[in-house]
Formats: structure tokens, C-alpha cells, sequence
């Protein structure tokens, strides 16, 4: 097992209800709340009218509008101007991941002089940032629980994770039941980000058993329950345990004295949704099993046979490499069945760029490091890219 | 699910030669250190030694002789009259969880003007407690991750687990390599304590699958390691997996989410201590199939059974009934196979005071209560004492 430190200091307030608490976790903090938000859904829904009542006594400022995709020049420019012109004690991000992605950066972009894009790609270290507080209304990204978040930067096809200890939230409050609307695909992508962030930290060179077995158990449970979420899209203890998960899985403690991974996939998938703007579990899905295929190889394949017989149910008694592949099968049928897209093709993307991205990520995303589970160099991404065509 | 709020803010630091790092992780917090430990085990190793050391430059007070089952009258109030005559700023705690449960009792107590029994019982609400630091060299109560600790107090047969938000240490050090030394067993009774703490949370009335699957990981990580580290105690890995289960066995995250359970194992055998003061994980493996073959029924069938196909491996065509009784009878053989004497009469209680320890857990446990898993009165209490002899 390898030596760790591992601290989540977020307070997580989850289940039916919880927002009724807003006010008594805010007030402590400041009085002075920047409301972010993206597009209008949360106005449909009526999530921003309770959202404003529960904020009664509070002085609130808004920044609407941040992207699926958060942008640096426009959101979390905006936002930091905001915060720095009026004081701000505390944010308050209302939405999906990228709304609190996009919050972070703020947060620590306001405590900050210089330009935030230096922070957000480590060049500066962060040193403060402002606390944020979210109600989070998807389940995915696992941002309302993890120190991180991604930034886009389409100027010039940058897309970076950024994080840091001071990017936990303050609290974060998870509704299930908000998620009773989400669109059947978007749940989908959700849950594929989900596993494919367990699987990231699954596969690498150091695992022991308690940690394997826990990130077993959040596989299963997603693979189950996307499928009962799918059939009754109300069905609450189905949309709380894939909420649960998607929580938990970003957030390292499944993985917990376990070896670092270098998460290639995620390397491979920011490429993507930077240059053709899809949706990040959508690319994780269909990069995951070409990736797994590509590193199958003797070192791998009693790893990925694991993970096989022990999430998917593969047959114990089959060779080890039979086991493996099976295992890859299996994850593409998986992703398949719950209505992904798995070619590159069906999101629109073809070969056009992909030798351009191949050697965007293999200049950006350190994934030919040898602490990378398999080490990936241009070229083998080049190759993962062109099978998943 | 059940709806629930979780927040461990614990810096949980872990791995061989961690202890290193303990002058950088006190400094922020203060200066006059008050540094607990128990008998004499942390001089014969080395560790005390060391520890001075990486305390030069601090003021450092001790309070030594912290005792198993830690004492009221004796160790937590001359700890509480240490840090207010002296202005202590932090307690380190160094060695097993006794040290710490009573450190944090020392650490509440410091910070209040009454009777710190009071608190300890629950009956004035904690507001404060001085900053906790510990380095655990045992793995067994959790207490380095969790917020309770367990006192004693011999004059009236009490042994109360004293459970409070501000008793989270600031920062744990987790060395495993310190437990190469612990007698066969000790770590025995260690690891039957950690599994206990999981079973407690496993049987409860609204379980959900992804916290079960992490409950199961761990009790299969620990049956597996167990055996390892008995065959060859300098196993890094088997200890590491074992103290790493024993840390958050306590913690509630492994059952996030499901349903409280009263902890009837630990009522009853709180007694058993206080009574007799015998090795808590040895009483606890001792009660534990006992307690389970009392509340097997129809309604609880299903569920121990799921325990014994998920943990022991019981064959999953057998009768619910049938499953159930041998993932009891498994129960008892496994804590028999780690040496572990599973008879009360092995380790000195006869059937003399059986009744009297019943009626004192009945009037003090609260086990009646309608959210613990089986209510169980007085004379269920009696019985299972009895099973036990």
C-alpha cells in the first residue's frame, strides 16, 4: 500500500429536503453570496425561486450563464470581477458540475491579484480562495466532493483540470430528487463519468483488496441502478444511489493507499470535448473499452479480468485473458445498453482532427509519465482515438 | 436512503515513516503540547523517545498511564487539570485507541468550567474541545477517524461511549509498520473489533447496495489479512489493509446513507468490560454469532444470509434459513481460527453476575429503542449472555 494524506473537509448534506437548510449553513459564512448558475433550468424547474427565497436576508449578486463546458474568458472572468467589485463572502453554485467547476476557479481567482488562468494551470500555486457552497442538481462530475474542476479555454483548445485543497466546497447539498428530470441520456453520461472515474483509479500499479472491493461495489451499483433509474426515472433510492456514488467516486477515498493512475482516459476525453464541445461521459464511454483493448497485454490483463469477474459477473473459470477481453466487451455493451453513443462518429467527430488532438494531449496531459498506469505516447493515443471512430 | 450529513475532518496521514512529518503538522496549531500515552510499550519501542524528539522546540507536559479501558477519575481529570493549569494548545495522543478516546475526553473537559462527566454522558452539550493530534500504533477502536471514545468509571460499573463532533482529531498519524510488534492476540482482538464496528452498521433495516458492497470489502479485506499477517506478522501490506479497515470501520462511511442501528453488540458488551474488564474485540467476538442466532427470524434472514454468501462465500443455493445459520456458524469458526477464545468462561465470567450486567445494560443502552435493528429487552440481553457462557 502506498503512503497517503487524505482529508475531505466538505460537509456533505444529502437526501430529500436537505436545501431547507441553505440559510443555517450560509449564514455563519457571510452575508454577501454570489448565486451562480447556468443556463435556465434551475428558472424552470423552480429551483432558483426557492433558491432566492431561502437567500431572503442575504445580500445576493448573480452570474448566470456558465457553460456545460465552463469558459475562462467569459464565466470565471466575470465572476472574479464580481467578487472582487463587491466584497463577496461566499458562493453559492446552484446546478451541475460545471456550474461548480466554474465556481471554484472563482472562488480562487478573487483571492488572487494576478490571472487566474496561472492558477487554474498550477503555474501559481493557490494560495486562498473564497469558500464556495453548492447545491449540486446532477449526477456526475462528483465536483460538489472533490478539491477540483475543469476549465475551458476553446482560444486555444485548452481544457484543464485544475485542483487544489482549497477547492473543496464548504458544503455541499445533494438532492436526489432533483435528478427525477434529468433527460435519460444525460443520466446516462452521468453515470459513465462516474464509473469511468472509478475505473481510473481502478486500474493502476499498486491495489490492494479493501480499496479493489470498494470500487467494485460503486461499479455494481451504478450498473444496476442506471438500469432501474432508466425504467422509473422516480424511483428514489435508484437516483440516490447513483448520486451517492457519483459523490464519492471523484473523490479519491474508494481508491484510498492506492498507486496514482495519471487518469488516461480523462487526458484523452479533455481533448475531445475541447475541440468538438460534446459531453465529457459520452467521450469517457466510448474511449474506455479502446482503451482497455490497447493496453491488454500480459502485465494488464489479470487486472482488467478482475475487474471483469468481479463487476461484470465474468466467468472465473475462463483463461485470464479470455476473462480480460470478455471484461472490455462487456463494458462496451454495458455503455451501449443504456442508450450511449459509442462511436466517435455518432457525436460528430471524425478523422479530421484526431492526429491534431493525439498531439494536443500528448504535449498537455503528461500521460507518457511513468507513473501512468500504461504509459501513452502520441501515437498510441493516435491509435485509441482512430478505434473508437 | 436515508437522508444524513457526513463530514470527517480529520487530515488522516498514513504510510511507513509518517510520524516524520509531526513537527510540521503541530507548529500552526500551537506551542505547549500535552503528550498522553499509556503503560510503559511506547519506551520499550522507541517510539516515546522519538516522539521527544520531533517535539524540540515545543513546551511539552505528560500525562502517562492511560489504561486500556481509560478511567474517569483517574486519567481524564488529571488530563483535564494538566491543560487548564498549564494552557495546553494541543493534545498529542500516542498510542492505542484508549489513549485517544481518553484524549479527546481530556480535550472536551479542558474546554468546560463543569463536571466533564457531564458531557461524557451526554447530559450538557459539548461546545469546544482543545485540538486532538494522535499517532495510533493500534489497529483496532477507529478512534484516530471517528468522533467518540469510550469511558470508564469503575465506582459505578459505567462505560459510556462519549460521541461528539469536536472530538475528531485535527490529524492522525497511521504508521502500520508500529503494529509489526502487537501479540498474535491482540491484533486478533483488533480485528474483531473492527469487524464488529462493520456488522453493527451492516445489520440495519434500510440498507442500500453500494454501501453494503464497501461494508463487504472490508470485512473481506479483513478475514483475508488477518490470516496473513498471523503467518507472517512483518507483512506490510496485510497490516496496512488491516489498519486501514480498522480506520474507517468507525467512521460511518462504509454505511453512508443506510439506517441507524443501535450498536447492540457494543451495548451488551460494554458490560462485559466494565464488569470484568476484558479485551473489548474479545467480548465482541464472543457476542457477536450469539447475538445474531438470538435475532434470526424470517425478517432478519435474508439479510445475515446476504452477509454470509457476500463475506464467507456460503453457498448461495442453500435455503435463506439454511444461509443465514451457516453465515453464523462461519462467524464463530472464523474468530475461533484467530485465536480468539469464544466462550465468556475462557476469559473468567461465569454465570454470577450475568443477570446484573443484563439489568444494567437494559437501563443504560437504550436497546429497546425502536431504531436498533432487534429491540432487545432485558431478558433477550440475559439470553444472549447466557449462549455465550
Amino acid at each position: 500500500m502506498r503512503n497517503f494524506e487524505y482529508c475531505t473537509p466538505t460537509r456533505l448534506i444529502f437526501g430529500k429536503g436537505v436545501v431547507e437548510k441553505l440559510p443555517s449553513v450560509l449564514a455563519p459564512i457571510g452575508k454577501k453570496v454570489l448565486f451562480t448558475y447556468g443556463g435556465g433550468s434551475i428558472k424552470k424547474n423552480g429551483l432558483y425561486e426557492k433558491v432566492i427565497k431561502l437567500l431572503d436576508g442575504f445580500e445576493v449578486f448573480e452570474l448566470s450563464g456558465i457553460e456545460p463546458n465552463p469558459k475562462y474568458s467569459t464565466s470565471v472572468l466575470d465572476g472574479v470581477r464580481i467578487c472582487k467589485e463587491n466584497d463577496i463572502d461566499v458562493i453559492l453554485a446552484v446546478g451541475g458540475g460545471s456550474v461548480v467547476d466554474c465556481s471554484k476557479a472563482i472562488a480562487a481567482g478573487a483571492k488572487y491579484d494576478g490571472e487566474p488562468w496561472d492558477l487554474i494551470t498550477h503555474k501559481v500555486p493557490t494560495e486562498a480562495a473564497l469558500p464556495v457552497v453548492d447545491i449540486i442538481t446532477m449526477a456526475a462530475t462528483g465536483s460538489e466532493y472533490d478539491p477540483g474542476g475543469v476549465i475551458s479555454r476553446p482560444e486555444t483548445n485548452d481544457k484543464v483540470g485544475y485542483i487544489d485543497k482549497h477547492l473543496y466546497p464548504v458544503a455541499s447539498f445533494v438532492d436526489p430528487t432533483y435528478t427525477f428530470s434529468v433527460p435519460k441520456l444525460q443520466m446516462a453520461a452521468g453515470v459513465a463519468d462516474a464509473m469511468n472515474h472509478v475505473m481510473e483509479q481502478y486500474f493502476n500499479s499498486d491495489p490492494h483488496d479493501f480499496a479493489d472491493g470498494m470500487m467494485e461495489a460503486s461499479l455494481k451499483s451504478l450498473i444496476k441502478n442506471v438500469k432501474i433509474a432508466l425504467e422509473n426515472p422516480e424511483d428514489y433510492n435508484a437516483r440516490a444511489e447513483i448520486f451517492l456514488n457519483c459523490t464519492l467516486d471523484c473523490n479519491n477515498i474508494l481508491s484510498i493507499g492506492e498507486a496514482p493512475s495519471g487518469w488516461p482516459m480523462h487526458g484523452m476525453e479533455h481533448a475531445l470535448s475541447a475541440y468538438y464541445d460534446i459531453t465529457h461521459g459520452i467521450g469517457l464511454a466510448i474511449l474506455a473499452p479502446r482503451w482497455m483493448k490497447h493496453i491488454l497485454s500480459e502485465k494488464t490483463a489479470p487486472r482488467i479480468a478482475k475487474y471483469g469477474i468481479n463487476v461484470f459477473g465474468v466467468d472465473k473459470n475462463l483463461s485470464v485473458t479470455d476473462a480480460a477481453e470478455k471484461a472490455i466487451e462487456e463494458t462496451f455493451s454495458f455503455f451501449e445498453s443504456i442508450g450511449i453513443p459509442m462511436y466517435l462518429k455518432d457525436v460528430g467527430i471524425d478523422e479530421t482532427r484526431l492526429a491534431e488532438m493525439a498531439h494536443h494531449v500528448a504535449e498537455n496531459e503528461g500521460l507518457d509519465n511513468p507513473y501512468v498506469y500504461v504509459p501513452l505516447t502520441e501515437n498510441d493515443i493516435l491509435e485509441i482515438f482512430k478505434a473508437s471512430l
